[in-house]
């Protein structure tokens, strides 16, 4: 659907605000223009590009706030976190995350980043997973940028269990999603 | 339990027979004798030692076997393996595999080592993972070698999908299991 100009800024607008990590070329798609047109809308509208985007998101410093490991320790970037809620963080697919044969993201670095954001997660100094559930719902591929959000989903506080559930995203398409069972020291309060 | 050189020796040599990979320490523990004692005992015996035993079992070349990816993306050494049947793979503990500050190895390498054993165990040129229900049984630690047991336990032809679990090990105690749901580019034969 081709769109009046300034409709389509609006639109433009509305859509980076809600998914600060679209790219140019998803946008170009999107509203069946070029990706010209896209970076001069996004230039009057004074939006920055992408990469500025994630920066001026990941600026903002978590290291103090999570608990239960150096923030260095997280797979991927936290881009947002309240304990024991919710979080967010975000993992491009890069070469070495690939199988050499087809580059499909392995497995495993999904489920590292998902993992680690649960851990993260805790407001507790010693937290671990003592169960996961975990579906790769499509392939992953090099290049695609990963979009986790963690939350908080049920506390066993007889067990000392927290129960987190995980959902990754690429282009707000589902590709992996895990229930984490979390080992905490503490009871949480 | 103190026995006579010669009981133990025998004991012993049918120990490693069965546990190729125990320690001399673990040795020494079991005989409640010094670890001097295991290392005369073995000389005796012309039973070279772990790194060596190690060494020998992995020197059998699997490169040729595994289909689905190539060996070097094995997490862990491959000690046995017969397609679509069974494998075994050993992965050791190393301070890269930890959180800093415990020592307990991260849940992911784990992970890794027993999802990429279920892939490697795939006679297939394609084999990606689309479920995984796990497990961490206890804590695993740095300098710790955990063996991994991969075994196909059923193919549903229809779905074109391969159910392996996979149980890890250290020093015989269990410390992880998994059900891995494998997708697979051709229905097995």
């Amino acid at each position: 659907m081709k769109l009046h100009k300034k409709d389509r800024q609006k639109i433009l607008k509305e859509t980076i605000k809600e998914n600060p990590f679209i790219t140019d070329e998803e946008l170009a798609e999107k509203f069946s223009v070029s990706i010209q047109t896209i970076r001069l809308d996004r230039l009057e509208l004074s939006i920055p590009e992408l990469r500025e985007r994630i920066k001026n998101v990941a600026q903002k410093n978590f290291s103090e706030e999570v608990r239960s490991l150096p923030i260095e320790e997280v797979i991927g970037e936290i881009i947002d976190i309240s304990l024991d809620e919710q979080a967010i963080s975000l993992l491009e697919i890069k070469p070495d995350h690939v199988f050499k044969r087809n580059n499909i993201a392995r497995g495993h670095h999904l489920f590292a980043q998902a993992n680690s954001l649960a851990v993260a997660l805790m407001n507790d100094e010693l937290a671990l997973t003592a169960k996961a559930n975990i579906k790769f719902v499509r392939q992953v591929l090099l290049g695609e940028r990963v979009i986790a959000k963690a939350k908080v989903t049920g506390i066993d506080h007889d067990k000392g269990r927290t129960i987190v559930e995980v959902q990754s995203f690429v282009n707000q398409e589902i590709v992996f999603k895990g229930e984490f069972s979390m080992y905490r020291s503490r009871k949480n309060g």
